[in-house]
């Protein structure tokens, strides 16, 4: 269909914008420290670029790229700090946005340029020749500056339907001036697939042998991820993305189909060797930093995405697989997942079991299943909580914690005359045949008592200095009984050397926070050789 | 791109089977109501065909038919029931699959048959003849009955790709013996547009003359509507997918996508005239009525679908609507929505006080914009708190709620010695001059601290009996510093008539849920005629 894609590379750069475009979407805010943890999930996939904000546009951005400078260590990943061309009739010099980029000190930089006339005419009040000149003069200063320039042509694909001889023009300008890459973007999101191979196809022709073409869509048309294929088809060998899909509206292309369905179908390679197996490991993570729960239905990565229902005879798919699966999902991190198996439970309790140098009998196994199925049935899960899955293991086993023995607590928040609020907890503990009472203040009735609990146990077992909480999500289960609704608390804790996550659930969620924390300290004084 | 194209039909036959394949979705099940609902309202909107279930395969779906004989009346829509051919070496007449596909007495049918030779030698265990023989068999039967038959020709896309010769034998037996339909089916989910574009224009040029070719496509590599857009463009005529794309595994088709996509972009009539802007309420009430809600990011029909952030466009958007937006959302019973947040420009807000019916001076937007940089600054998130939005816009337009004022609170958790938890909150309140305090308890702290409020401020202000809450989000913002971090609160209320969120943000959680109940409360007064 394309009779140049011989000339082409066989690897496709992948443009990670979660951090930029994915964060437009509703209902999620990502604070500096969030971001900071994602591009360390980009650059741990080995995504080649990590566009990371819009310094100036946003504080937050600014603060972003000076801490990334110390604090990221990028291993694959090249950082890139986005902005816009110059004002119309401004100069580049004084110009306060190509100055934030500058300062956001990163060796590439994205600027978006407008390339639908109608977008310069009415939108910027110019005219086309001024579109064209700040284009020309940004890519300019920019590189001038030692940057590498990539330009997001904003519309590209609408404008080039009205007027492909402007859209054109504000290319070459981009090209002429040096950018590295043109990245043809469907910014309202409403191309289909036919049209972007066809006009990328164009595109190539007039400037393909002189710069990388990007690809840039939107899910408008729910076509985001074929349209970025379509464009690749075509002789784009750069595609933007976000993570989930993430991003404005319907969102942005889904990187975590893409990059699969590029690498593991055409044959062309985006990530560095040995990373793709990552993708679902990332995409989960990433969902969990910004607490949005990954879709059970996404494409390679999503829970549901290589489940079988049971009316399928697994024997016939373990025969053969590729009957059955599109693709083998151990290459992207996922699992086959037998629905309503009992068998499939058994195997992995089984092969837990070992991992953890556990001697489970049958009855041990069963009792594990069964308490399983119970608790999950009331709002566990324990996918999320490895270290209360053990603690699980070992008392179907026979186990008991041998430390301590918690009596009660109480926990009072009050809001003082000025308007401020204390809260104080007071726990009572056993230690063997001694029995400490301790009372704490802290910000927030989860932090009172973590603080009293370790008042309480900390002089009986100085180890647990060595045990700090460093998460704390909460989740409601059920919205539809509103304040009566089921809570369930995920804690997250180390002891320096590894981290664990305990799990506590409950119509209250003191309660449920204080399972969580009695589990944390239990592993933790397991694990730390208490 | 394909030439025969002109010789076809401008309509594309919708084919809706969520009430069998889209029930196959994780995590839902439907009773017989609940399909039947789900039916009247595809019928409503207008599909051509309702697949209602597997008759024989599963008892409800025998009660449905029969029910739908009596009790439902369909004004546009065919129901059909699905089946599969005769089993191999047997005969049509002593089939019970076959049997139970007459009895549920529909005029249409939908039969599966194997085209992949691979399915028919190994899963089947029998001879490509006797596979090909089967849906010959099968089809006679069925229209020798009077039914209307079409074939899912099930995993066709693989079978064709390793032995095309087969699969066309299969697809030859149906036509030849009288089925209306084939419809290739991408069973498991793995193809990409260009093949499925190419492997149908081959279809076409077979079998195109003496039938109507239909396409099923699941997403499991993210391209199920772009897959079935590629196909009417080869020459397929009827679609099948599911409302909301639910489905096993990653979904079916999205017919919610899919329809608008043909009918607004490729202006081929899918549904009857004036039946379009009825796609996303029916989306909506199916989403309901399985209790799963709506993909806010789903083109064309979900909340974010048509919902701008961007402040710098929000006064473009007004000027040129087609500018900035793929269709006009009204066509699908959609809506512009302009989302608010601390990037919010003038525009912005002073469209939102608009709306409002609010008048606002220059100084009372510039004090809009400063406080919601700030509070956005310490973890507020007014996008998704639409009351406190409203009213953070109202104080700073001088406005002050006149009904009551909180003095102070107390919220004690206990653990009893059965190991029980106990919560107790007291309010302290004033309604003019009179002081009210009262004390309630609840399963947790906030649903103490809401009784109480109510049991408080209730005799004053009878209409709060009338507003409840229905949701409640806790988010963690700042997970490094674990039981220290910033906790955000949003409760979602209702009176019956309107549903609103408020927020509140505090390092302390009974903080924030304090705050935020505070303003559910005022706007819902505000908003119930107090």
């Amino acid at each position: 269909m394309n009779t140049s894609q011989h000339h082409l590379a066989d690897t496709v750069e992948v443009f990670d914008t979660t951090l930029r475009d994915g964060l437009q979407v509703e209902g999620v805010s990502a604070t500096v420290d969030d971001k900071l943890r994602i591009a360390e999930q980009l650059d741990h996939l080995g995504v080649h670029f990590i566009e990371g904000g819009w310094p100036g546009a946003n504080p937050k951005d600014i603060e972003f790229f000076a801490r990334a400078a110390t604090e990221l260590r990028l291993g694959t990943s090249t950082l890139v700090a986005f902005g816009s061309t110059r004002r119309p009739k401004g100069k580049v010099d004084d110009d306060v946005t190509l100055r934030n980029l500058l300062d956001a000190d990163t060796s590439a930089v994205c600027i978006v340029a407008k390339s639908w006339d109608y977008h310069v005419l009415e939108a910027l009040q110019t005219t086309l020749d001024e579109g064209e000149a700040m284009i020309a003069d940004s890519v300019e200063f920019l590189t001038g500056h030692g940057r590498r320039v990539m330009v997001d042509m904003e519309h590209f694909f609408d404008g080039y339907k009205h007027n492909p001889e402007f859209s054109l023009r504000a290319l070459e300008a981009a090209v002429v001036k040096g950018a590295s890459h043109v990245v043809l973007c469907d910014t309202n999101g409403g191309s289909l697939p036919h049209e972007v191979e066809q006009i990328v196809a164009d595109v190539y022709r007039h400037v393909g042998a002189d710069v990388t073409i990007g690809i840039h869509c939107h899910d408008d048309t729910g076509c985001a991820v074929a349209n970025s294929m379509a464009a690749v088809r075509a002789g784009a060998r750069h595609v933007q993305g976000t993570l989930n899909g993430l991003g404005e509206r319907t969102g942005n292309c889904n990187l975590t189909t893409v990059i699969p369905n590029l690498q593991l179908k055409l044959g062309l390679q985006c990530l560095p060797d040995g990373r793709l197996d990552r993708l679902t490991a990332v995409s989960n993570h990433v969902a969990e930093v910004l607490n949005r729960p990954l879709n059970p239905q996404a494409p390679y990565v999503g829970a549901s995405a290589f489940a079988h229902k049971a009316g399928l005879h697994v024997s016939a798919i373990k025969r053969a697989k590729d009957a059955y699966e599109h693709v083998d999902p151990a290459l992207v991190g996922n699992g086959t997942r037998f629905v309503v198996s009992e068998m499939a439970g058994r195997a992995t309790i089984e092969v837990k079991a070992s991992e953890l140098g556990l001697t489970m009998d049958g009855p041990a196994v069963n009792q594990v299943i069964d308490d399983l199925k119970r608790l999950e049935h009331e709002g566990y899960h324990f996918e999320a909580a490895d270290a209360s899955l053990e603690l699980l293991m070992r008392r179907a086993a026979g186990w008991e914690q041998p430390w301590f023995r918690l009596e009660s607590m109480r926990v009072i928040t009050d809001e003082l005359p000025n308007g401020d609020f204390t809260t104080e907890a007071t726990v009572k503990v056993w230690v063997g045949d001694e029995r400490h009472v301790r009372t704490a203040e802290g910000n927030g009735p989860v932090n009172a008592i973590d603080t009293a609990l370790r008042a309480a146990l900390g002089e009986a077992l100085p180890v647990l200095a060595r045990i700090h909480l460093t998460d704390f999500k909460v989740r409601i289960l059920d919205g539809a009984t509103a304040t009566g609704a089921i809570t369930r608390v995920l804690l997250d804790a180390t002891n320096g050397e590894r981290t664990w996550t305990t799990i506590g659930v409950s119509s209250n969620i003191i309660e449920a926070s204080w399972r969580a924390l009695e589990e944390s300290l239990v592993y933790g004084l397991l694990h730390s050789g208490a």
